[in-house]
């Protein structure tokens, strides 16, 4: 495993790229947060309405969900508009129930009332780890939104657990390394999506051998990158909350 | 006819709100630009591909086409994604098959090459013009795309026979007034949506009498407001293009 | 501007083709219309229902929609069955809500009760000029609509304002003609549907310059080349509605 | 079984409606006939198309497609637009399954060429038997549509091998009756379509019992009646097409 | 009419296939029946659920419903899912329609309290024939699932009628046959299928000729071989349901 | 952490349900299995056709798809048919695509010619793991179907680089336990499908934290139990391949 091999932008294997968390960014949204990491630039915006899903009612408690879509030419080659083609992808549905059960995890939907919360990820540039960075992102919208709950005496406590950060890792050329950007990530032989709370435990954990299979030790390398990184993450969040 | 009502944010009834256009904004498409127009921000990104739609084949020429969307919170109230929805609401295709008329018309077809350019205007926030505002942001991207086969040395000669700008007015009030936002727009007697060559020639008019009729001299009246915009917009456009 | 340039069947610039108004063509509608300019052949039929749309309830007031069509072989070459393919198109969309809104512009929505009336404008036959037939013929079926619910004793007063009549006007070969066919239709500079109300008033404009751009001089001839057909037009609404 | 009980409009139980066949409808349809029986009334426009399906391609052969709809307001009560909706409904499929299959029937594709003939069957007005009198119609505006090919040369003879007709029989109020309008067919016992061939044969027999189950003495009852019913009916088809 | 023309697997002209229905082959369902009709093999899920469709609402009635899908490689060619193509075929539709009417002649709806039952038929391997299996096994896990009713109290008596079956017959190079496997389906002249009660009345007949038509002679042949094999339908069907 | 927790059934923590592998289920796939894993059933057929999609073209490579659906009444309540639906919900995409990526792993796609294999997996019954139960079964079909294209020599060598299985483990009331059933599921903390090739490799990892996070301690655990039960279940897939 080379820890000499050079990445792109000269970075280092555990070393994530630049991660910027833009509060308010537009203004109409509960909570609405431009975050960028290198070049991938998501718009994460939440958006509270009253009442919940058909399956929810009458259980006293809220619900949090998500979607996701891509701008059509966020990417190197233009992609068809989801609207127009008249169907979300796989991949798309995949992304958006995994961003939901992140959230979810992030909060006491029973000390929430009988409100939802739509998470809102547009992609406007992508360059690798879009589902992550929204997550990451949506964490801060979602925590902005639920103040904005907090401060009009919607609910009385403020229900978030703690935050939620998601990086991607993977192994690229025999290296775990973190945070794949797109040239890194379309010849890994791992990639790995994790979500984390603040103290490291883990909600989300998909993990793909692309090319070669992984072994356990492989895994354990993974989350102890994941982990560290996760640690700038929250720190990233908790200081744009704190603006 | 009270010129003397107060618009919001206190402008006058032919000042246009400030108008922005940031080139280069994303980085994979062909000709990228952020319009602002006040509160409202779209981003119109051009893609080129090669060959023309099936309709076209053999003509020995190029196309322009134009997809519209607005990001579910880039309202008051969130609009429900169409890509989940499955399908493109009657008030979308109206206007994206506006924006295509009207930018097919500042190109000269058969000087294109068997090209075809894909302008996306994805609406980030509204507060009224967008589809103007779409019109005006896309034709620098158009600018930007046509010129980037140009240097390739992909076409000859550009093909771009004019800048073509747009704006909305209307009657608030009784008043003739330009560029509405949202709060205008509203509660408009008659909106309607003018796209201009520089020259002042008309290529499209789309009037519309929400509440009461109008009268040919209000038409006139509206014409002299747009073609005074007009103006601010094209300078607008050349001054983006020349930075 | 060559007034001796010669139109289809020898028509003047200003000469509209023969209009017809056939009411109760069909049986069940509560106000059926077939509208025949010249080869152009729509049927209109209102049906009016309890309620209204959920965006108007609680409104106290009805609501007039329109929905449009065009039979697969109405048109030289068989077109698609939008039934079958699953959606429907940007124009037709396009259409049936400029129908829709130019009716709506001919009742006090506010007198007409929670009442909806759907106006189905079904092009038997198309020679051009299909969106402003349905119209005219539409509205015929309207009056005919409203009188239904004012003789049942559901409404006191026919809330309708006025007529309501369209037409499309064109430059072709630089001249400016009233009430193109489709042979003119598809080669003309500039293609503009204007729907007025009896006083030559201005409901709807939609003009577009599929060649050349257009001046507002023209404008203003082309408007006046509407008006003057609007009075043949709602001088037929008013024959047929007398019988 | 009670000859004596009356039908509506006095009609005897083996007396169908007045059917009148109208050639040349539209003008633009290579074959077009409004079938009318009764109150129902049917445009049914033939389109040929050169090439056939997919499936056909190699086979040396013609095909004979259909596709049936029903105006919005052909009915007593309105019924939703298809094309709005996003989808045929099933009954649609099954009826223009079996139009086409009736009409291929008629034809000897091996001898068409590779041709495809789309028969339209629209309803204008439905007032019970849509789906045979559009067999009916759509069989004359065949013979037009294979005529046409002939006459120009496209095929050297005709491959019509008979005429073939349709008629809707049933068991009302245990009395077998030919020809059930709307208000009979709602009650009815029994429901059978039936399309024979000018000799009698049968080529479709779709029987329903929608109250009691139907004997084979019943059965026989009605193709007795049924076969009266399109001696009358192949008559009128010949009387069209010899106009 | 040649009798002495081999079928496959050696099988007389009025020999059907072995038939088996095993019951409770699934665990959850209020009825599951497989049966086997040779290698045709059909699941059978009755599903029972409170309440009726809209339109019978306040009618004081039961309803019953069916729904077919065959499964993607159910057959020779792997066919499309539906599922994934986003519509189900018109002759799916054609024939869960088939199935759903031919199980209400099965029940007096009236007495059946306010329940909907829905019948499944997914076809496990196809082989000719799984329309009228399905209708035969269906009927078996109707009853099965209406018996659950009573047995719980929800209903008094049980509303079934009694026993209704299937079968396919037609005719294969000239001679009446019963039971059609797929190797004789896709070269028949004619191809019917039948349903009856036990007393031998028709409640569905649909008789298609896709080569020759046929005669009402041959009609009275296909009746009484579909006669015979009925009487052994219904005689498996009550084994069955004795065990 | 207590072992002495009773499971459904009596099952130890590490106890699998009974797994059973049955060949050739239906007679006309290239590879049909039946796995049964306690309760639940799924159907595996493999379809091997010549072509690759469209973005393999040229690669000279094959693929391998996967497609996954349940029947309606697979489930304690039916759920809704997707054909009927209209399109597949997020969670059935995600499945397939899981399916896919891990049957592609067992495969050097490379040696394997322009053919694609489709896996269909169909659920007849729903007892929890469904998808992993997919995944061991669509392996055997798998491998039958690559054996079925060396047989006929249209591949040289069996491109199959081992046997992969899959199994759900996760942690209820904080016990980690494998193979979980709906009862379990339904209520676990935690919910992990593990994909992983005969020497132990993980191909892929998707953990799920529905209720409280995990940790890494938990998730070493779960890898342990994960790895003990593949033992077995490859051993079950060779038994089955070999008789």
């Amino acid at each position: 495993m080379g820890d000499n091999i050079m990445r792109p932008a000269g970075r280092s294997a555990q070393q994530m790229r630049p991660l910027k968390l833009t509060r308010n960014y537009t203004k109409y949204a509960e909570g609405s947060v431009l975050v960028e990491l290198g070049y991938t630039k998501v718009l994460c915006n939440a958006t509270v309405e009253e009442g919940v899903p058909r399956f929810l009612r009458s259980h006293r408690q809220g619900w949090v969900n998500a979607e996701y879509g891509m701008l059509p030419r966020s990417t190197h080659i233009r992609i068809t508009r989801e609207a127009s083609r008249g169907k979300q992808s796989g991949r798309t549905m995949e992304i958006q129930r995994l961003i939901a059960r992140s959230l979810r995890a992030a909060v006491d939907l029973r000390k929430m009332g009988e409100f939802t919360i739509t998470l809102d990820c547009d992609v406007i540039q992508a360059d690798g780890g879009t589902r992550t960075a929204s997550i990451t992102g949506a964490c801060v919208a979602l925590a902005d939104c639920l103040n904005y709950l907090v401060v009009r005496g919607k609910i009385k406590d403020n229900p978030m657990k703690c935050m939620v950060g998601a990086v991607s890792v993977g192994v690229v050329h025999g290296q775990v390394v973190c945070d794949l950007e797109y040239s890194e990530d379309s010849i890994a032989e791992t990639d790995m999506n994790i979500v984390m709370m603040e103290d490291g435990r883990i909600i989300e954990l998909q993990g793909t051998a692309e090319g070669d299979p992984f072994s356990q030790e492989q895994l354990i390398q993974l989350l102890a990158i994941a982990r560290s990184s996760l640690k700038e993450i929250v720190q990233a969040q908790k200081a744009a909350l704190e603006n």
